[in-house]
């Protein structure tokens, strides 16, 4: 197996310390490859960089018609979130306008990513719900498709559950690539992850931001999606990420979602392009590197957007003391 | 440049999902190659994993003759410690033993890396202070080193100090390397870290382990320190860490070091074999795996020994709700 190239790396002093390979694509919607990097057939898990996609069945499944979601619970239902108060209240919310509760969410319980609503948790002694955990705007929306479907919403998670076929068919539907149980693994809150390219990813990506060669409903879904996350982009992560940072700069021009173990899907929608990043060792950090540098290169930043995909792209390196020692950089 | 081999992979169900590529050496007292993979030549950063060798002026210098360090305190110099209280009481005890304070580190003051000793600080309300840097034993024992010299203690961090071109020189005559400025960066501690080939560090833990090829005094040094590591490991690391695990199963057969950023160091002291190994992505868990792959192979591990390794070797990944979803593993 060829190795794919170093796109980002760690300088300590004046010397490299740490390098991170990675491949990505940007496809256009008729499957034309407009730029790439290392082996882009090899297939990945996408993780939740392609909870938009996943969220498709609220639509397709008319979840929306009988709970009406509000623009803000379809962001949610994109996003791995911090847990900050307005995250939790929004997940409660559809929940309840549901009938349903926490209990019913099957994503398991952790600590919120944001330090602040951690301390606020440590402080009033309590414990993290399932309504912390980052996918649980997703597992809302999810459950949401099962009542809508009329099936039991217990054991939604699992990959014989009708709603986990139907998010499966809808991936698979925008994407154009069959997702195979030979490379499918289980993902953190539970739900089934499939391998595939990131050719195909960033073909999908590409397919919801036009609308092109999906149909009119799928087309509208993927649209309502898109613009629920790039006009709600606090709900798509949380204070201080890059996600959120980059689309509230770029202003509804780019769609940008963070997978674990260093993936990065999005669109830049005025140019109808997807793409689909994953650095090979999985590292976070070094895959917003590379995403900024692949978006200094292609996205035409002004120079306000320019000065954030800045930041990203030479992340300061300190030491304990506070004194910059180094950085890591897209290469 | 040539691509380092995959060392370690994740698997999550039946995929792969991150490929960590690294290299390492492991060489005899006279510089022969026992066994390598990758490239062993290229310059990386040593970090903590050389603690042991920028020791070695506590001897070299007559500190030891001045403050007669303890068997606890060499072992501490040696290690990246867990800031628990023992850690932190070996620290203060040397201080003020040589008349100095906490205010005469110039580590810097991070959290504990020990879960419960971070907790009761903060249920103390208490912050952390440069004691609980892992590196305080290290800063301690370096400030014996500028008493003995009697030269000014406050900067001993600089490069120019004395201090640490008493350390540079040390751990050139292990190594048999020069430290070059155009390799050297600033430790998260504050102290300069050179880069060097892992062929070179490996042989320096050969030669530190045997005493072959070093002066009388050199050898006899390195035998104390390493006698004193081994003895103590948990002042090496702290509870639960792969160092102090490993150590305490080869029962003094097996000098064992952590660097920052996926480096390895250490010596397989019966077979008077130093080896040295570096992650290229600086992904520690990754380390470990290739660590355990490396030992299982060459250090003849008794049945608790192997257990223990092949832990290390296949690290199980977990979904929020605690079921195995996937493994770390040595290729």
């Amino acid at each position: 197996m060829t190795a794919n190239p170093v796109l980002a790396e760690t300088i300590r002093g004046n010397w490299v310390e740490n390098r991170h390979r990675g491949a990505y694509a940007v496809v256009d919607a008729d499957g034309r490859i407009i730029a790439s990097e290392g082996d882009i057939e090899r297939p990945v898990f996408p993780r939740s960089a392609i909870k938009s996609m996943q969220a498709l069945p609220i639509f397709a499944r008319h979840a929306d018609e009988r709970f009406h979601h509000s623009e803000e619970e379809l962001a949610l239902a994109c996003a791995s979130h911090h847990g900050e108060d307005v995250h939790v209240a929004t997940a409660r919310g559809l929940l309840t306008r549901m009938g349903l509760s926490v209990a019913d969410l099957e994503c398991g319980a952790h600590m919120p990513t944001n330090a602040t609503a951690r301390e606020a948790l440590r402080a009033a002694g309590s414990e993290p719900s399932a309504l912390h955990n980052n996918c649980s705007g997703k597992h809302s929306g999810m459950l949401s498709v099962a009542l809508a479907m009329g099936v039991p919403t217990a054991g939604y998670v699992g990959r014989e559950h009708d709603v986990q076929k139907a998010v499966r068919g809808a991936v698979e539907a925008v994407i154009g690539e069959s997702l195979t149980e030979g490379k499918c693994g289980t993902d953190g809150c539970s739900i089934p992850t499939f391998a595939a390219p990131l050719r195909a990813f960033a073909f999908g990506f590409a397919r919801m931001a036009t609308g092109k060669g999906l149909s009119t409903e799928l087309g509208t879904a993927a649209q309502r999606l898109f613009d629920a996350a790039t006009s709600h982009p606090h709900l798509v992560a949380g204070t201080g990420h890059a996600d959120t940072l980059l689309m509230t700069a770029f202003k509804g021009r780019l769609m940008q979602k963070i997978g674990a173990e260093g993936v990065q899907c999005g669109a830049i929608r005025n140019k109808g392009w997807g793409y689909a990043l994953k650095c090979d060792d999985g590292n976070i950090a070094a895959s917003q590197a590379m995403l900024a540098g692949m978006l200094l290169k292609l996205a035409n930043p002004d120079a306000e957007q320019k000065a954030l995909l800045e930041t990203l792209a030479h992340q300061p390196i300190k030491s304990v003391r506070g004194a910059k020692v180094g950085e890591l950089r897209a290469c």
